[in-house]
């Protein structure tokens, strides 16, 4: 099915620069899509480290089970993804699946199938024949160039109406590193792993131990605090992996999260993840609107990411933003459904810099065209004081429109 | 705004017979609506003995927190129902407007104003004049009469799109007892408190603390079990009120609500609560499709529950079912994020009578036809088995369409 670009992408897409170490190819290996590429590689010259965070469904893919099963292994070679199936809940042809495409790449690169990542998105529960795109696989790992970031942001495409890439830079000890990164979302993003794909590459040189312990505290206000429809895929999984190739020479490997030298880094990480996360609720299907929800007063920083999810979750609160409806009536209804301690008589609800509920009522102030001119714009900030402690949290999300029920009723057929 | 009726409405609504002990009255009090009524009122002729479950909301409405504070007590004179403002988030003026309601009601009937309750429906946050329908209550109070069962049904509807009324009939101790009740629902319909309206009155006579734990135990699988958009009212009540006045004579009050004298009053009772749920279900905002979840071999009843309801709230479950598309991957996804334990390899599926997926991956035998032949059905029964127990549950939701955003993209202006 196709689409219109979504209203709220970026003016036009930035292609990041080649980075030292990895090297990308793609191709159209006909899997389910026509005329478009679906499947790319990643090859590391050298084996990077690598972390990642995958899905809690209990459901999870076969690729999501392969790269859970290499990842204490600490190194990768390959990373391969393919759009249009998602190989999930397919079996055990479907772990044989992951296994040959694995195989296949490692041959191609005299590697073990241990030091490659996989991934897949697209249908659940339709078998994938690995075998009818190992013969492409075996010649990309061969073809992979430099600059293909632009390329790779494509080929894993799959309701996305745009491609997603970032790029950062930041020093560490003196040396400038850069961070590359690309994404894909679209439907099925929820918090707990926003229900996507997403990976990231950096020459900086830092263990596998310290990347895991940033990815994984980087995802948390980041791809955990976006959501589109609440629904979590079976395939979410976000990977970074680290070439070294920026610190040859006398530097040491970074061995610990918390070194100092790590600091102008991880904030470069940490914001290149916010800036894929948003990227993503910007193309969420049928979006015309980018909700940030802002909760705080709340008990702890938990309660308030609860609160502002349930929020965000709520399909009467999104149907209002679609329909420019400064609808705060629905919000208290989502704060009173969260189950977290909130204080009904000292609630707080602004839309945008409008307050239009003071300590439990509508504000003495309130004006409805000063709502409604908020209600108009493309990026919606709602913010609530649930009163009762210092917890608080941001989260994303967009609207709920009829282009998402049209999307959704017919991604399938 | 206006809507056509819900395609699943019951081809005709039946009035229900008056019941003895209690009347009625409607009346158009204009508190929003215009050319209909929205103002009901339920007179006891002598104190009935009362029960009620309401929203688990943290920001409930004032009527919720009267009504609670006058269930203990145990007896009512008077129930009061207004619709088109949920007289909710209003602050201390809301707890002055419902007491207003509740004094004028008592001092036309001579009853004290713990002895009336009260629910409110309708828009969340705008405040709630009650002195402007003060006058029309004084007078419906003594206008009531027996005969007003579709007129009540019909003076609580908010977006309903047609009364909702059941009636049963059993035998205590070889007297027959009438059930009568209705309900509104259409938005905001979730478990835990189904975000609805429920009225049943019966004239057996059975205590308040017995008709409690009957109407608490009743909801779990009935009220308790629909879903329309998983978002929940601040406004949920369902009330059960028992005038006794079949009982007149010789006979004792039922006192336990496990009295074996109950057992086929209980089973009329709980079918009665289900009816209603099912009607609520069927007016869900743009539903054009039921849809009927029965999760078994799970962990326990609850876990369930839970699940079912997971795969009940997925907006791309229930879009696919709008779409009339067979898409059981995304049943899975939404078993996976449940967070309960299921084995993904065990784990069958059926679309009706057809197995879609079998021992965790698509059934051998799958054919597209017969399972899209089960889509085009306008109730479907999904059956999902997760292979790790006994546990067990049914739920019911509705499709989400188009008509669901535009419902709720334009409900308050």
């Amino acid at each position: 099915m196709t689409q219109s670009v979504s209203p709220l992408a970026p003016e036009r897409p930035v292609d990041l620069p080649a980075l030292d170490g990895v090297r990308i190819a793609t191709a159209a290996a006909g899997i389910k899509y026509e005329g478009r590429t679906d499947l790319m590689v990643m090859v590391f010259d050298r084996p990077a480290t690598v972390a990642g965070v995958f899905t809690k469904s209990l459901c999870p893919s076969a690729p999501v089970e392969f790269c859970r099963q290499n990842l204490p292994g600490g190194r990768a070679l390959a990373l391969v993804v393919n759009s249009g199936n998602a190989n999930a809940f397919t079996g055990k042809k479907g772990a044989e699946a992951a296994q040959i495409t694995a195989d296949t790449a490692a041959a191609a690169l005299g590697c073990d199938a241990s030091d490659v990542f996989l991934a897949s998105t697209g249908v659940i529960g339709e078998p994938m024949d690995a075998s009818a795109f190992a013969g492409k696989l075996s010649g990309l790992c061969g073809d992979a160039v430099p600059d293909g970031w632009m390329g790779a942001a494509r080929a894993i495409m799959t309701t996305d109406t745009y491609p997603k890439l970032a790029a950062r830079t930041a020093k560490i000890n003196g040396v400038e590193v850069r961070i590359n990164g690309i994404a894909k979302g679209a439907g099925m993003i929820a918090p707990d792993m926003a229900t996507m794909l997403s990976f990231v590459v950096t020459d900086a040189d830092i263990s596998s131990r310290a990347l895991q312990a940033l990815l994984s505290e980087g995802v948390e206000g980041t791809f955990n605090a976006i959501t589109v429809d609440s629904d979590t895929s079976t395939s979410d999984t976000v990977m970074l992996f680290a070439t070294g190739s920026a610190m040859d020479g006398d530097a040491a490997q970074i061995e610990d999260a918390d070194d100092d030298a790590l600091a102008e880094f991880k904030a470069a990480l940490f914001d290149l993840l916010k800036d894929l996360a948003h990227q993503v609720v910007r193309d969420g299907e049928g979006a015309r609107k980018m909700v940030e929800i802002t909760v705080r007063g709340a008990a702890s920083d938990k309660a308030a990411k609860i609160i502002a999810l349930s929020v965000a979750n709520s399909p009467l609160v999104k149907t209002a933003v679609a329909g420019e409806d400064a609808n705060w009536g629905r919000v208290v209804m989502a704060v009173g459904k969260a189950g977290q301690e909130a204080n009904r008589d000292q609630l707080n609800i602004w839309f945008g810099d409008i307050r239009v509920a003071a300590s439990g009522e509508r504000d003495p102030d309130y004006s409805e065209e000063a709502a409604a001119a908020v209600m108009k714009q493309s990026t919606i900030n709602i913010t609530v004081d649930v009163g009762v402690g210092n917890g608080e949290a941001t989260v994303w999300t967009c609207d709920l429109t009829k282009d998402y029920v049209a999307i959704n009723g017919d991604y399938r057929s």
